[in-house]
């Protein structure tokens, strides 16, 4: 299969290229290396990455931003942060992705554990990866062609603890090996609108 | 208690005036009628509204827009619409109300059930109310001064079978008065963080 794997130089993205390049032809888009360029908050530029890329079986984000801090001195701008990133870039990927898409062609997307595990400066992720979740499910059964849409959703990444591990004590932390699996069981298997918790 | 109703003029709304206003002060929020009008995509508006009420025991939201549509037919703007109003509008009145809330005090916002049980043209709905369901589980933890803040996430009305039935085939619709019953759990209970699901 050809897969577009956006974000694809992240800690996360790192090891799905590394998982599904066992198997398949893999393309790395991110920000600022790989091997297309895109920024996802632009939707010309996921269309000129597409454009780029031609036809695909599977794409893949490991991508997205959100703000993290106390909660009664959010703003309205600290959420559209997320809602603009790691939201609407990824929901803007499937919808820009859909005519590069071959038939029985699969999205997986990246959402977290804080859509109903939160932590404290946390709200903003738990509201942008809880509406992930739910996009999957609403699109999973309206998608044409056959094609599946999935979501992962990790908790906190053992190799993030040096930077994150002081906002997630108590949470068992997942190898971005073990959160690559279910990319992979999305990409590799028949499964649709499903969001697999990796925790 | 002193309680206001953004959406007190709607089916929802008016069911849980009927409800609240046996015990409380009420005052209600809407677009066009009730006390105070309210644009609640408009920062300055809800502003406006609060100094107009004054300090608050409780807020109610049962009120936002989204669009219905094809999945694979829907643009950016179309998302845009759900998380402008839906989504952001009850999230700002939760931002902007915080000072005027009393100690102890409520939010309670309106989700519905698209956000796990997904229906046709429905994808926007999924998103937005799985969004709101993850930012008050989000918002609950971080709530300063003993303020609460849980989500009512209703299925099809009854009242709204003449105009929506037609997409909720094979689901049970509910009253609005039952609905109703789930915000006062909300407002004279002591729950906090909590998705109430009314099905």
């Amino acid at each position: 299969m050809k897969v577009i794997i956006v974000g694809g130089t992240g800690t996360i993205g790192k090891a799905v290229v590394k998982e599904l390049s066992k198997r398949h032809t893999i393309i790395i888009a991110a920000y600022q290396h790989g091997d297309i360029r895109v920024d996802i908050t632009d939707n010309q530029s996921i269309e000129k990455m597409f454009q780029s890329a031609g036809k695909v079986d599977a794409v893949i984000s490991t991508t997205g931003k959100l703000h993290f801090g106390e909660f009664s001195q959010m703003t309205t701008e600290n959420f559209q942060l997320g809602l603009n990133s790691k939201l609407m870039g990824q929901v803007n990927l499937v919808l820009k992705g859909l005519p590069y898409m071959n038939d029985a062609g699969s999205f997986t997307l990246t959402s977290g554990i804080l859509s109903h595990d939160p932590i404290r400066f946390g709200c903003s992720a738990s509201m942008v990866n809880a509406a992930l979740d739910g996009f999957v499910k609403g699109a999973a059964i309206e998608m044409p062609r056959g094609i599946r849409i999935n979501v992962v959703s990790p908790t906190i990444l053992e190799e993030s603890l040096p930077d994150y591990g002081d906002f997630f004590h108590g949470f068992v932390p997942v190898s971005a090996a073990k959160v690559a699996l279910a990319f992979s069981k999305s990409v590799d298997g028949l499964q649709t609108g499903q969001v697999y918790n990796v925790s």
